[in-house]
């Protein structure tokens, strides 16, 4: 029997988030637009140990609002660890006892990397709606070129869900060579028309927020740093429309039966209806939903929500290189799908379609449809169901001849 | 071979709304709430004639945002008849040659009967919140006290769907005597979780919106009436909110198969991307939506939208009557229930619910799943189908023995 507990202390377990300056100077990135943009700061994390053969790195790409600290704690008062801590770490799913396991923050974020809240080295302010247009392929241009940084010839596996998803998945297709495994979570080759419907809503709410300014809020929005050490995105700008897109996102990642069973029609403040109009959080529902758009805007930037928003109505794998099939044809790595039964907003029928144009150009494909009842949020909340597959299908990647 | 069009001309389908005050002086209307409130203008629209035995009248009661004008035209330069005008009418699915057909606005609505935007006669000013908050029950009481006043004593039947079809439900069972046939489609014996949550979001864009004002926007809000003679709500008051409110309501109408097969990934403005941020409306479904909303602020109120979608939520038979067997055990009615296969706002196992309970009391019940596309609105949308169902179910009705 052994002494340590399964969550380890923290004082054993603190990260640092790291930065490093890329596409600087002449260097610039052509971006898809066609637009060149530079320089770009990326801030990241790392878990675990590279080998000396480089040779067991797993790059993890976070989703809309996620950020580079997926695991561990900055500061051992840290009442949270990073988001996907459960999966990373010692003896987990992605094991930090074998995997060198990296992850940053995407370009047009707003927790390290350059976005629009980032300052304009040409101005002096931050870039607002100047900020570049951006898509997934250059939040993977951008990935790339920083595994290319850290002297990492080919990543053993890229991971991710939901957006991360369709970075892993252009990665694939952009930067054959650089992985040996491709793992897609809850993701399509491109965001459902509903799906584009909701965040044209979202936006709406934060364009149409009279403290939004078209993008220039940031006067009054000092960037701190929050509990767990993530940068703090508080004051001014259009809180009540980021709050607003928030909510409205948020139901879309739950699913109907998990509302259902965690809220049903319970009332929040007693047992009693109120028979007040003015009383927003009457039933239980509401008040969660109210508390994660408010809980929301502390640590996200309104810029960044339109922008990467923007990026996933855009992907559009099929539309780029011709068909699914013409994209899958190019990549070299083996694929992992998996999709969630209860996921409305990613529906395993658009998990489906990725796996019969990646059998159609010959990859080695493995998927499945996992039962959840948390709808899209599943990838991030059924973490011991993910491990069950990552555990077996990475030691064997490892294992394959290269 | 007739030589009539299948589209009457609209100069010989003509319609007024006309208006009746009840509940005045001393006769208040018992709010669920336990208030008392009075007077209530109704405004109201009949087609066809009552027979001399009044025992060929049916009601329809309208869903969320509809009105008084369920058919025909106010006028011979309207280009649009009224919202259910495909199903009203000589041959039609509600045929007017033997039927007629009532319909009213509801309590807090805000096409003619009384509601927030109405003048409070003790105030001289809009109601605004102090409107008292109503229920579905309430918006019954008033409409079952109005078709009293038309010395209707029994209604053939009462016809609903979404909102619509609670009060069907609620009226069933709450005024069992005043009806032979209930017909309530693509509803529920209470609004889901998640519809509370969509519902909670909608409110919020309007209550967060600053020109809400607390429900006290009037000041520049005059009255003034449309196109097609109906009241016209158009300047001051929380637009954005409002209009943010029906976009993503709207999304919760369509089906994803819909929005795919009528917008899927289409653009607007050219076939080429435009990378630029600040192009809202880049797909079609974003052109749609935004079209929407900018529709729906000129036609509603928005204190109207917060009463009744929280009146919506507030519904719930079961937990009113100790259990759907026990509401249904009042009612007196046949029912014809019908779902919608691709509509999650208010999903068939809702229905099946429903169907399961009447079943249970002993009430005599039709229920159909019906194929459609359309999602939620399809109830709106295939009246061809509903009147293959309605035009047997009522004339059997009619048949049968009292």
């Amino acid at each position: 029997m052994s002494v340590t507990t399964a969550e380890p202390a923290r004082a054993t377990n603190l990260v640092t988030t790291r930065s490093i300056e890329l596409f600087s100077g002449e260097n610039q990135l052509l971006l898809d637009s066609g637009r060149h943009f530079g320089p770009v700061h990326v801030a990241y994390e790392t878990y675990g140990t590279l080998s000396p053969s480089r040779d067991n790195a797993i790059f993890i790409c976070h989703a809309l609002t996620g950020d580079a600290h997926a695991a561990g704690f900055h500061d051992v008062t840290d009442r949270k660890p990073g988001w996907w801590d459960a999966l990373i770490g010692p003896g987990r799913g992605l094991d930090t006892n074998r995997y060198f396991v990296i992850c940053a923050n995407v370009l047009g974020g707003c927790q390290g990397t350059t976005g629009p809240s980032s300052i304009d080295p040409e101005t002096g302010r931050p870039y607002g709606l100047r900020f570049p247009f951006i898509t997934v392929g250059d939040l993977v241009s951008v990935h790339s070129e920083f595994v290319r940084q850290l002297e990492i010839d080919q990543l053993l596996a890229v991971v991710g869900g939901s957006l991360g998803g369709m970075q892993v998945l252009e990665w694939a297709v952009r930067f054959p060579h650089q992985m040996r495994a491709a793992v897609c979570l809850a993701s399509a080759a491109n965001l459902s028309a509903q799906g584009i419907a909701f965040n044209a809503v979202g936006r709406r709410a934060i364009s149409a927020d009279p403290n939004f300014q078209n993008g220039d809020y940031y006067v009054h929005h000092e960037k701190t740093f929050g509990e767990n050490g993530c940068i703090k995105h508080g004051e001014g700008g259009p809180r009540y429309g980021l709050a607003l897109a928030r909510m409205l996102a948020h139901i879309t990642y739950l699913s109907e039966m998990s509302i259902e069973k965690k809220f049903g029609r319970r009332l929040q403040h007693s047992d009693q209806l109120a028979y007040d109009l003015q009383r927003e959080t009457e039933f239980q529902i509401e008040s969660y939903l109210h508390h994660q758009g408010s809980r929301f805007i502390e640590r996200f930037d309104a810029n960044s929500y339109l922008y990467l928003t923007r990026a996933m109505d855009y992907f559009d794998l099929a539309a780029r290189y011709g068909s699914l099939e013409l994209a899958f044809a190019r990549a070299q790595a083996r694929f992992l799908i998996t999709s969630y039964n209860t996921d409305w907003l990613f529906p395993s029928t658009q998990s489906e379609e990725l796996v019969t144009a990646l059998l159609r150009a010959s990859r080695d494909t493995t998927y499945l449809e996992l039962e959840s009842v948390y709808g899209h949020d599943s990838f991030l909340i059924e973490v011991d169901q993910l491990a069950e597959l990552l555990v077996p299908f990475l030691e064997q990647t490892r294992q394959m001849v290269r």
